[in-house]
């Protein structure tokens, strides 16, 4: 039984004042709660992401480390989403008994890492035990210049849609820890060119890369309609913003950007299906967005600063419903991502 | 098997737009973040709390209605302990199969009932599959003028301390939850004088009341050098207040306003001990706060608008520690409340 209050002197301690964001945090951990100065003309991004274990990561799969920083990650990716500066977080954890000593301080590392990397503060949080799995609930508190967060509901019949990165590697990732391949186990180390594939698809999975730097530059821009990430798989997040912004879409298959692992091992095994993973397959947390032909050039721009590819895939109709364009034949798609049940 | 986006959108449809907050919310449920407008010159307050079903509360003890009211109740008390004014809330849930019918719709009855009550609005939130118990992490984000957050780390020597409320009873409650007694069970709703005294107590650790006015008006009024809500117990909230502003505090044992179904039911039952409830009994969510003499008239008017006792518990020192004074005599106070471990 460890003592919450050792624990959470620990976290404080480790947080820190973060340099950039020390005016701003009045108080930190270690009150009843936070205090955050505000700032003139902007707007707050607030939103939440829970991750349970048994449902959303099985502790063998990964280190402490890496489920606390993919905690965090799933829930950047939505600040990035509303074209958001992610500033400060809340995490709320609940932790079994007869956890391996260092668990706690290595998942807080995990989260620790990632914050400062993102430029963002550890403010609060509460812990607390539980009778069976771990909880962790990380809370986030982003902005953006007044009126410049990007919601699904806008996007405009004639607009083109774009995606960053590349699609389907997380979903592959997680089929093949389902079985049985490890981050460092046999079949994912080793020196073959299919080990190293295995590795980049689980890699994925695990430790997937918010796209902060050009969520924030299409917001600050202005560039983008809508925007969404990809969590549920493209099909089911594409329909998100179809439905709220009451428009249609047409994608073409041939370009969608399929991640490179999953068309590389596909070819000697034919259970892997690249473009319906691409489309269909969960957790990529690449960010989806919606933009009119005026954006191009500065969409080009963004890609060649982030380094991060960003790849038209279909245009936005009038005409509702989601369809893909295969060898010059049109076809209606139903969302078949993740579909969340309680 | 329930579906997690229908019944997001079963709460969005319910938590509407508040009227007094619409202008505010510029997104709310059901894009990847809330987008909230800021109000020049605040200071935000933020912080989380973390209710798990086995650890914090059993199903058997309450109906959902009260499960979920609770846990936001909780979380209110941290704002009102900052003397915030408690705006906006993203509440996340895991939830087990096998929920009686209507279990879910309860639970956030419960919770968007107190928001309402309170002038909070539900921006966000997160659901998810558990596979054991239920979890319940509740967000709040609130304000103050800037600069007017009460912190833990003010109090002075020469301070007098005060609580809101009365004492003892919630903690009695949980005795009599843990020994069989329930809400509308026997023994808690008899037309006996004794059935409704436990009835009282069982209700002060259901449904504790936040105490969002008073806090605010201290905040308001910058009347209070430190501020905690008991959420632990008087000796260990007391004790967080002490070690955070390096002072110590003598308390007169006499003075602590123990509720009155405490002392009437210790009359004949010698295992309730009133002053002992009151001093390291958890969960009373009543505000602990330190003010100098010159906050005192205010504070008569506050007790007055409000309807809720202030009392005069003791006073700051700055020799450090805890101590009771009891028949005239002095004697060091362990703090000896909840300490929560992992």
């Amino acid at each position: 039984m460890r003592d919450e209050i050792e624990i959470i002197e620990r976290i404080r301690a480790r947080a820190g004042p973060d340099k950039q964001l020390e005016d701003r945090v009045v108080a930190g951990i270690g009150d009843d709660a936070a205090v955050i100065a505000t700032q003139a003309g902007t707007d707050l991004i607030a939103c939440c992401d829970l991750m349970v274990e048994g449902v959303h990561f099985r502790r063998e799969w990964a280190p402490p480390r890496l489920i606390g920083r993919k905690a965090l990650a799933s829930t950047l990716s939505d600040i990035a989403a509303m074209g958001g500066i992610a500033r400060f977080t809340m995490t709320s954890v609940a932790l079994p008994a007869g956890l391996p000593d260092g668990f706690v301080e290595d998942l807080f590392d995990g989260i620790l890492e990632l914050a400062a990397a993102s430029g963002v503060a550890l403010v609060g949080g509460d812990t607390s035990r539980s009778t069976d799995s771990i909880f962790i609930d990380v809370s986030l508190i982003g902005e953006c210049q007044m009126g410049r967060a990007i919601r699904r509901n806008g996007a405009q019949p004639g607009e083109a849609i774009y995606v960053t990165g590349y699609l389907g590697a997380s979903a592959l990732g997680l089929k093949l820890l389902e079985a049985g391949f490890r981050l460092n186990g046999e079949g994912c180390n080793d020196s073959t060119s299919l080990g190293a594939l295995r590795r980049q698809a689980v890699l994925k999975h695990l430790v997937p890369q918010p796209r902060l730097e050009a969520g924030r530059a299409l917001g600050e821009g202005s560039l983008a309609g809508s925007m969404i990430d990809l969590s549920d798989g493209l099909s089911t997040d594409l329909s998100h913003i179809l439905d709220e912004s009451a428009v249609g879409a047409t994608i073409q298959e041939g370009a969608l950007p399929v991640a490179e692992c999953v068309r590389a091992l596909a070819v000697n095994d034919n259970t892997i299906d690249p473009p319906g993973l691409a489309l269909n397959g969960g957790e990529d947390y690449e960010l989806l967005f919606t933009a009119s032909r005026e954006s191009e050039r500065a969409l080009a721009d963004i890609a060649r600063k982030t380094g991060i590819p960003l790849t038209r895939i279909g245009e936005i109709t009038s005409e509702r419903g989601l369809r893909m364009e295969r060898d010059g034949e049109v076809q209606p798609v139903q969302p078949a991502g993740y579909r969340h049940t309680i």
